[in-house]
């Protein structure tokens, strides 16, 4: 629509994306668990751009990654891919809307080990994992009790992150153990899955409102997932997660210590990290440039105009 | 269908399979292209052993891989996956339908550098492997001719193997250049991609009639395919696939000299693999047991029981 609106003056509009489609995050979910196809997620960008293009505009699709913005010489330097080829793209104007991307804050493992749902790839990947656990599961209840913990590890997922995604996969993981896998697999299996939700802080949903967020847990506990608010996670080794009492950042050595003695680890089949989200390297390239302090994302003023520049706009998840 | 026929009786059906889908794999050709959804190909197991099922018969799917076969314990020794756990199924009547596998003929570097299209991964690589060069080469065009050798490598792309499935590969290859990327990425893209078709016999289709071998080619050439008879590749490193012409088992030390000595190396932008198939190691590893000679498959007798065993029938491409 924004590109529509753009178009509809002489001016030639280039879009610039590592990823060749449009993605509604919010569908990732309900994908991760095959209720609707991935790519009822993904709008093309490509056919996007070219229905877009009128007669009195271009509009061209170029895929290929942003690394750095100069500007002062109103430059896009991007790349390929990963190890690809250099771009220099010009513009007159420039908009930034990169989003966002998962925040680990440094917790060990997590980045390795960790599946998230950010991305296409992500929920594909998470899909796969999901449908592997459970078949890897139900081959082994062939074998009677022989390889008992090994099944309930594969069907152990924990969710952290009791934010609207979190609970959100939670309750469309609820939905496919209820349902799908009754159905495909049986209740033996499906009796044996585990979905836990982590949550670092005192409750689930914690930027709205308290009732809200009691009625989302009783309906995520109806529904048979188990609700662990207070407690986060602190190491991830391959399979092994450990988590304990989250202490607040104003917590005394004392404190801190208590909770560490109440560590935990437990083997599990997934582990979703949905926790936070932090700037992608770009904007914090950019917003370091520009003598910015907050590295969250791009401070902007009212018309959306990144401060301390010209013709340089942040929209979305970049813009703070 | 057979499984049907089988479950009228008062049996107990147990399908064991690595892939969680029955692939059709003459769909393959058309799904790297994007014509149909590699899901079209894709029958599901688990669904299709379910409907199967009746009530006199139980029928049940189990993921795994089938590694050895006990004749005379009757016995298949299978795994959950490539480092899974270990599986012990028995049987009374054992059908192995396990098909057969690519054979790369030992070339350097095919296995590792090449695409091949026999698994329903295999079709999505390729597809990916297209769009991500198509998206490569757009995006480069923008820079001028700064990147004119690099375009015309990501747009050439090689199959070898003059057989059915190259040759439908190649025309699908054809109507998506003529079609899809002229319409998605104009014709400055689309009438730079090369497709080569090469095979190492003196015509495509050699099994078939000759007068049929000649309407596919000319039908090839028509599209804008280069078909490269007599033509052999004998190595392969990275995106440099060499070729010379092939020479008969009969040839002499010179007349392979020669040959080599006409050796030429050129870059691709991909490179894909439909030359010949063998026999999967589950199906070596049977037949050497058994004694029998042919490495290609299991030799069968005229009611396809395997030579030498009692209760073990063979079906498919994995049967002589």
């Amino acid at each position: 629509n924004a590109l529509r609106k753009c178009a509809s003056a002489q001016k030639s509009v280039v879009i610039v994306s590592p990823r060749p489609h449009f993605l509604y995050t919010p569908l990732l979910a309900s994908s991760s668990v095959g209720t609707i196809t991935l790519r009822s997620a993904c709008e093309p960008l490509r056919a996007l751009v070219e229905s877009a293009a009128s007669k009195a505009t271009s509009a061209t699709f170029v895929r290929a990654d942003a690394r750095e913005i100069d500007v002062h010489n109103k430059k896009v330097y991007a790349t390929t891919d990963s190890d690809g080829m250099g771009l220099e793209l010009s513009y007159d104007k420039l908009v930034i809307a990169v989003g966002a991307q998962p925040n680990t804050f440094g917790i060990p493992g997590v980045q390795e080990h960790g599946l998230f749902l950010k991305e296409a790839e992500d929920s594909a990947k998470l899909h796969a994992k999901l449908l592997s656990n459970l078949e890897k599961a139900a081959a082994l209840s062939h074998q009677g009790n022989k390889y008992a913990t090994e099944i309930d590890r594969l069907l152990k997922v924990v969710v952290v992150g009791g934010g609207p995604t979190g609970v959100e996969l939670c309750a469309e993981l609820a939905d496919f153990k209820n349902h799908d896998v009754v159905k495909r697999y049986g209740t033996d299996i499906s009796d044996r899955i585990q979905i836990i939700l982590v949550e670092a802080m005192p409750r689930i949903l914690m930027p709205f409102d308290e009732s809200l967020a009691n009625v989302a847990k009783e309906h995520l506990v109806s529904k048979g997932v188990e609700v662990r608010t207070g407690c986060g996670v602190t190491y991830v080794e391959g399979q092994d997660v450990t988590m304990q009492p989250s202490t607040p950042r104003t917590a005394t050595a004392e404190q801190k210590a208590e909770a560490a003695s109440k560590a935990k680890s437990e083997e599990v089949g997934a582990l979703v990290w949905v926790a936070g989200i932090g700037a992608r390297p770009l904007v914090k390239k950019l917003a370091k440039q520009l003598g910015q302090t907050d590295m969250r994302g791009l401070k902007v003023d009212e018309t959306l105009k990144v401060e301390g520049t010209n013709d340089v706009y942040a929209i979305g998840d970049c813009a703070l």
